[in-house]
């Protein structure tokens, strides 16, 4: 690893750069996100520089949604504005990944913020077969002998 | 647990109630979304009957996050439009939960597909200063002895 990593991520789990911290472990760094779409939404990342999730060891990612779910306690506690959850990972530029180690968002949530999944313009409503199809399709690329 | 659970989720689970299965193992199982925001809109869930994240097992957890990376990763390998995939989980009614059985999104995503985080009206840019204030406000809320 370098001296200086070019990752702010990287950066800000080793102390490099500003943050403020909210969890730390051996495994996964949490910290405010500096852009935030709501008053304590959180940023969970790996401690090693993970490009993507495909590269996300078993043991970070299982610590990272440990770690979602303890937050998201610990958010309903603070005294914000928070009726609810929202998880959110993007992975890819396509699906919005902007900084390239893998990362968790906590978004905290309460009724009329205007906050949600945006659907997009298609509509995809399926039939059973069609949607057995993609099933199908999405099953023969597990490659790694998963079963069904 | 009831013979007919009454959530679909469960009766899905347990082979009662119709679905297009993807995976399936002792703790979690995937299935295809039967209102798709896009094709190969994948949802994982724990085997259990887990209504929220704070009840999900740290095991089930785990076992979501390996499971959407290994699908995220088949999902590429199929002859689908995907070029990136958001994960997305809803963590009670005000942050979108419609089915109380804790379930992660697992969504296709390609350029241009109009899909997306939708911010919300009100903007949240924040000094150091407020961010480091939320983040203290979090870190009270952790109440089982986390370090920082």
């Amino acid at each position: 690893m370098p001296l200086d990593p070019p990752c702010i991520f990287c950066r800000i789990v080793q102390g490099k750069a500003e943050a403020s911290l909210v969890y730390r472990d051996s495994l996964v760094t949490a910290f405010m996100d500096m852009n935030p779409i709501a008053p304590g939404h959180v940023l969970i990342v790996p401690n090693d520089h993970v490009p993507d999730l495909a590269s996300l060891e078993a043991e970070a990612g299982s610590q990272m949604m440990s770690t979602a779910g303890r937050l998201s306690q610990a958010l309903r506690r603070a005294p914000l504005e928070v009726e609810g959850v929202n998880l959110h990972l993007s992975d890819g530029a396509a699906a919005g990944q902007e900084v390239f180690h893998c990362h968790l968002h906590l978004i905290p949530r309460h009724a009329g913020d205007g906050i949600g999944f945006r659907r997009g313009l298609a509509h995809h409503d399926r039939d059973r077969a069609d949607l057995d199809q993609v099933a199908s399709m999405i099953r023969a690329g597990l490659t790694d002998g998963a079963n069904t």
